[in-house]
């Protein structure tokens, strides 16, 4: 989930939420309507497409979106060309489309399946109304390669052309409750930056200070968020408190 | 949230879902309103106690509840014990409430203060409906020393006395399309275990199977884990695959 957040932010996404749900239909469906109804641009779930019992969200998806599940050729495909590479022309592995296998492949009606370079069970992609909804697997190894390889163009396509810039402060000498109205200062003359504060336990009072702001201009970002830091850190020192740079 | 949804798990709560929102009003109290429309019985927030403008969750409360925020004096006396214990009477540290202190002690109508024997800000407790709703600060030894002193023992009137077995096996050289199968099979005979299945990229096919139960029996749990784990071991082993015990 770390790992998607991040990459989907840096994409100049806009994360509004994660949700992790136990291994439910009911539950993982009701999580997946309550973001349509929140008409969500873009939905992706990880984990649960194998072939284990415990592995529901296809059968959860088809629910949510009212398409039955039905053997998707295309998946079929995937899959043995992954048990080919797997296992060459070993004729005591010979392919067998098991249950525990046609679980993997059956997707809901118009549901697209995403190649899988690394594992067994493909990505799901479909288009919900205006929402599109994309399934990758928990393995991290396959999720990172589908993301990259399959969803990365598509928030691109959505998200379009836009720069990201962040820089930390590390401050200390000063608490939060002193601190707080410094940041309200900065945000007045630097209204599109963001400023998230972490409070860290220390020796004294610690806090880390994280600034960031998406723009369509790259200069724009990195002005931004260079003068947002300058204002903080003289306005931090003033106060008595010491700055460290902790990133740029 | 790790350690919450296993500490309330070990307690023997069922942890149905856990949602990370973005520091906005609107979606947090969305979020809230999503889980009392689900009639959970127990929601626990953490984060967005403190002092700085990122710091959202009361207002988000507020919002959800429908229930203004108003200085709590008892959060207030919290407050002040913990500037006193910090500063002890140094003249130059006398307690001021600045606005920036105010927002923390500013509590929805009719919520309870729940004191941090670590930090500034308390946590909050409010009953609506059918529902209690916790929120306990983000810094996790903050987040952790009010759980341990006032959320277990409100889970454990909730819960009652539940015991919880676990155990893992890792598995090696079966893929875990072979597997399914076996766990299916394990499953009919032992169904209050639920067996989760992991896999984990290794040289060959390598799946981590974590096996549980609740029980109202100590033995009842102990045994049922005990059996599941004897019976899918040997299931595993009469299929050509090797099995190795992690945990009991």
């Amino acid at each position: 989930m770390c790992f998607l957040a991040k990459a989907v932010t840096d994409l100049g996404g806009n994360v509004t939420r994660a949700t992790t749900v136990r291994d439910d239909v009911d539950e993982i469906s009701s999580a997946i309507n309550e973001a349509l109804n929140r008409k969500t641009d873009f939905i992706i779930a990880c984990g649960g497409l194998g072939p284990t019992f415990d592995d529901k969200t296809l059968e959860a998806f088809s629910k949510a979106i009212d398409r039955p599940l039905e053997l998707n050729e295309v998946a079929l495909e995937y899959l043995k060309e992954r048990y080919r590479r797997r296992y060459g022309d070993n004729p005591r592995e010979k392919f067998e489309l098991t249950s525990s296998r046609l679980k993997m492949v059956r997707l809901p009606r118009s549901a697209t399946p995403l190649r899988n370079p690394v594992g067994s069970a493909p990505g799901v992609y479909v288009k919900h109304r205006e929402t599109v909804i994309v399934a990758l697997p928990g393995v991290p190894e396959e999720m990172q390669a589908i993301f990259e390889q399959s969803v990365v163009p598509l928030i691109r396509e959505l998200v379009g052309n836009i720069f990201r810039s962040e820089g930390s402060l590390k401050v200390t000498g000063l608490g939060e409750s002193k601190v707080a109205p410094l940041i309200d200062t900065v945000m007045l003359t630097s209204p599109n930056v963001y400023i998230k504060s972490h409070p860290r336990h220390g020796q004294g009072p610690t806090l880390e200070l994280h600034l960031s702001i998406v723009s369509e201009s790259e200069d724009v970002a990195k002005n931004s968020v260079k003068r947002a830091m300058e204002e903080l850190s003289r306005l931090v020192a003033d106060n008595g408190g010491e700055v460290e740079l902790m990133k740029t």
